[in-house]
């Protein structure tokens, strides 16, 4: 049998690069090769943070959908859907609920972390301190064999796993506890040299404009302390070598290297050569988005949305057999 | 336009003549003054301290309703139905759980009554700190004028009528604040003098067959300085007595007083007096209940099931629609 896959993002809108090569980009390797795969827009999760800003949801969620079509994601091949619209992972949110310790949930090392960083208005609520146990409703639902994560978020599936083994325990097997996929990020800074972040303003879209695009490369930060053209730089201090790694052919990289620290080529140059090579790379995602309307956007999460509603309320209905729950 | 009104009960199985005096009754007379009643069994809310002991729920919330049509609610008068057939309070305890602050719920004055009675092993859950929140989605809902609570539940109310202002601040007005009405308990002990519980095996069923009725009846306690028929006694310390103000016409009540308090009267006399009207208060309600079928109640409680859940997506719309959660 096909092992397989769920994963999830929050409708951010747009993406850009550093969401590609964090999580899409393994999507559409697991998909193509052969995994069963559901990706969900975990629109419920936006509002544990942001309770206050749920006016572009659904906005940011086409266009998001938009962009993972555009980066490769098949609907015929992958399951994509939207939590909201399968009301099962709230009833499983609801059961699960009742057998999760409070304990787990404070001890959960994000959950003091992010009250730091959030503050206390955005993460008081009660759907935030239980938010892994929604996560946990939404990985448990379809049995995947693996979900693919970042180093940061395996206490998460710790917790899932946990939840599983303790339903399995009161109500005899039902959950299969699920394996982390631990995702490789290659390091992609922002056109400021710092973490790539929409709240930072240093993102290049995933489907960037071409202009834009030139725009943003031209005013990329290079390493300091090469001021002129004469003066040589270092290349591990400039964020355009970082983005030469993963965009351009090992040839460009050692002749951009070699320019840079024997002062041979501008940084003009070299961001023009770097502009190419992001171009090429994007041109095809952008003109695939370009073909995507919002309405078929729409369509193919609606339609996603039924397929994974079937594939939820069969399992609930093992869920609520096994509980005794069945009315 | 009739007002409206919503009450819930755990499934609890066979109910007792404490269960009818602390609400039911009260829930037949709104019903026949022609309030738009939605009643329902709280089946989840089972699971926030006993999600260990869910095998009996289907089975109790069969004998429940069955008592409730015996008591006269009338499923073409009244919604009956099934909170867990109802998937829409999980979608709505989901996303009310988002705009919950947890210390509302940890200030709850019966959170911490309730650790203290049953114990952490009962009370650790995720689910039992939400369920007013869970409470708050039954109840918000249906839009009631009314809930009919007896005084202890009062805070569980104010949060709901809190969790409602707090929705309608952020998003609009959406959710009406229900008031409370209060119920008037009269004082029915168990036949050992004690608070009439099944936890102390001192209950009168609703249903209560004739045989196991005399038997109760006759092994109640009376005034214990009362050993024998010539004795005195204090029907301010009988139980029998308290029977007596609820079930017999004043002029037995006078009767059985003076006999009592002039010994001219045994107890077993007094309890063959009470047991006929009791008997015959009961009876009704034994016949009416033995001619409804288990699969007569689940027909009622499914039906009642669609009926509520057109009324609650129908509200549901609204809800997502002032959230901008609609995809």
């Amino acid at each position: 049998m096909k092992k397989s896959i769920l994963s999830g993002m929050r409708p951010t809108g747009k993406l850009h690069l550093g969401n590609y090569f964090g999580a899409l980009q393994n999507w559409v390797l697991l998909q193509n090769e052969g995994y069963d795969c559901h990706f969900f827009v975990a629109d419920w999760h936006a509002i544990t943070t942001k309770h206050d800003e749920t006016g572009g949801i659904r906005e940011n969620s086409i266009a998001m959908v938009k962009d993972w079509l555009a980066a490769g994601l098949d609907p015929d091949k992958s399951t994509i859907f939207v939590q909201s619209l399968v009301k099962q992972h709230a009833e499983l949110f609801t059961i699960l609920a009742m057998i999760t310790p409070v304990g787990w949930l404070e001890r959960c090392p994000t959950y003091k972390e992010q009250k730091e960083q959030l503050g206390e208005s955005k993460t008081a609520n009660y759907g935030f301190l239980g938010y892994p146990v929604l996560q946990a409703a939404d990985i448990l639902m379809y049995d995947p064999d693996f979900v693919p994560v970042g180093e940061d978020q395996l206490p998460h599936l710790e917790i899932t796993r946990e939840i599983a083994r303790r339903f399995n325990f009161l109500y005899g097997e039902t959950f299969k506890e699920p394996q982390a996929k631990l995702t490789e990020v290659p390091k992609l800074p922002g056109t400021d040299g710092r973490k790539m972040s929409k709240s930072y303003g240093n993102v290049i879209d995933l489907c960037e404009g071409s202009d834009e695009l030139w725009q943003k490369t031209r005013m990329m930060v290079t390493d300091p302390a090469r001021v002129r053209k004469t003066d040589p730089g270092d290349p591990k201090l400039c964020s355009v070598f970082d983005f030469h790694k993963l965009f351009s052919p090992q040839e460009q990289r050692d002749e951009v290297c070699a320019g840079c620290t024997g002062a041979t080529i501008g940084c003009m140059d070299c961001k023009k050569m770097l502009f190419a090579n992001l171009d090429s790379f994007i041109a095809p995602m952008r003109e695939r988005r370009a073909a995507i309307s919002d309405q078929a956007a729409l369509d193919i999460m609606h339609q996603g949305s039924l397929r994974a509603a079937a594939v939820a309320e069969a399992h609930m209905k093992r869920v609520r057999s096994h509980m005794s729950l069945e009315i």
